[in-house]
């Protein structure tokens, strides 16, 4: 038997999700050697993922929303790059590298019914780049920005683009992106460090709102208003945000980080704007557009190779560390993308 | 010489704009009888339009929006149907009916300069229908519901649509054309007369948002949840709206007549639903529209004329009415379109 850490949804959170009390992890074992059924594999999680959307899976399971409610006293789940190391399916080899949802935990045992769940992504293994980068700046976040970007912010060269929350997972790409594709390109973030990477990786603009008046910063920074505003935080940068949109800009409403974690939602005063600005302030999901994977990854490991787009991440180590990474990630304390290194020996 | 009064625009008003204070009657002359420059002509105001987006209008003139502002000492204007009574242009004969945007008063030399501003339209002197129409259910109101429901609300059938201010000017149409396309219906209105008037127009459920909870209303009015929301009221209603709203719902954004009038805006707190549940909230201004108007106005003259559409209308007589009736629309004291007969031999 095998040593198996796994990392439990223990309870549900009402305001931030407290490591040791909404997420605790727990030691189990595995039979490697157990005998497979036909379609069945084996995999050994690599690096997972914890991403903000994550605070509303914990929620009471009878709550609708777009992603399915974590389930007390069961293994949390998301992201992986995983290896495959026993299978008795013809589709995912042993040695092939997976992509896909799984439970945090360092081996599962993938039934065939479940094996839909993931996609083999042997670049993760061949392309030279990180493993980590497969489950963010190649993963569901690095899509999320293309999309988001591209299919809901419609962007016209020589426009003007702001991203919130702009070292993050999410916002770094939208940025690299933005400015490859000829826009202004403007981000917030929340410590002077974030700041500075911002102007390293291209960014024309960045400002901490935590120092400055938001509108004011918008002001300065975007002269010419802005066009696409790539929303991930909500709040009062969205307030600031809709008072300097143009006329026809888009709102990109990505996430709004800042309304997850307090009963004390903020009340944004000024839609009456969208009227008179014809606003188009549109929410998506990366799972809706997932036909744009192929193009997006040929695109951004192309770029990634060349050297021309840069991604921070933070990575902790060890499947026990993931409670006390989601929790850095929803209070702002990481820089860049959070991943969990699974298997050290990466 | 022929008396011709006018409605002058006197002061710019903080919050309800007052007859009297911040709109004033003037008294003055004109002489119908002066020779007419080559492409000028002379008009006669048969009705005028008084509509909530004037109170956009009152504003200091350094503040931009879409429409432009009035000018203080200067007549206000607006949509109007005027009779051409002498002509010196080859495009506006005598006897012809006009639509365009027009000022407050009851006679008007148009300068050749200035003849863009009218198109012809004779459907308003020959159709048998009234006259009023043409600035409300068959002009700018009502092709804002033909442009608002279809190009911005882009419905299915079988869907829900939610109206707010159902009653009014743009909101009867709108209800009217979505039970015709196969919408199930729903609308607020803000008295029980209101309230039964939406259901003898076919309605399938109205209520009344002064007396009834808005979100408990919605939750039994719109049991499958809302599709559509045809947004003119904003605040409260707005965010109880999306609370209701179904996932790609699309908040159709033509006015937030509850915030034109206060300093105190409501703040709506629940838009992170926007990302989950993937709406499109947008906002339209019907002139960048004004492609779609053959169509409305073929389908919706001969809706009227077969007794189809019904359009419910206030009507005050007489050009001096029109600072109380414009008053009215904003406070929502009026029932139907609001419209200032301004001829009162009509």
């Amino acid at each position: 038997m095998t040593s198996n850490t796994k990392v439990i949804f223990n309870k549900i959170p009402t305001a931030f999700p407290q490591p040791g009390e909404h997420m605790v992890v727990a030691k189990s074992t595995i039979d490697l050697d157990t005998p497979l059924a036909e379609g069945d594999f084996i995999v050994k999680t690599l690096v997972l993922s914890v991403d903000p959307y994550m605070r509303g899976r914990m929620r009471a399971p009878e709550t609708k929303s777009y992603s399915p409610p974590f389930l007390v006293g069961e293994p949390m789940n998301g992201h992986v790059v995983a290896e495959v190391i026993k299978s008795n399916n013809d589709k995912f080899k042993q040695g092939d590298y997976v992509y896909g949802n799984g439970p945090f935990q360092e081996y599962t045992h993938v039934r065939a019914a479940e094996a839909g769940r993931f996609v083999v992504r042997n670049e993760a293994r061949d392309s030279g780049l990180p493993v980590s980068y497969f489950v963010g700046v190649l993963g569901m976040p690095g899509l999320t920005a293309y999309v988001g970007l591209f299919a809901i912010g419609q962007p016209k060269k020589g426009e003007t683009l702001f991203i919130s929350a702009a070292s993050g997972a999410v916002g770094q790409l939208v940025g690299q992106l933005g400015k490859e594709f000829g826009l202004h390109v403007v981000g917030s973030a929340g410590s002077d460090e974030k700041v500075e990477y911002l102007k390293t990786i291209g960014f024309d603009e960045a400002f901490n709102y935590k120092t400055e008046n938001i509108s004011e910063a918008l002001g300065r920074t975007c002269p010419k208003g802005i066009d696409v505003y790539f929303e991930n935080v909500g709040g009062e940068t969205l307030e600031a945000a809709i008072t300097h949109m143009n006329v026809f800009g888009r709102i990109v409403a990505c996430g709004m980080i800042s309304q997850y974690n307090t009963k004390d939602q903020y009340g944004v005063k000024n839609l009456v704007s969208i009227v008179g600005k014809r606003l188009r302030f549109q929410g998506f999901i990366v799972s809706d557009h997932q036909e744009m994977e192929p193009e997006f990854l040929t695109k951004v490991i192309a770029l990634l190779k060349e050297g021309k787009f840069q991604y921070r991440e933070s990575i902790s180590e060890g499947v026990e560390t993931t409670p006390q990474a989601l929790f850095d990630v929803l209070k702002g304390n990481n820089f860049g993308k959070q991943v969990v290194k699974v298997d050290r020996s990466l």
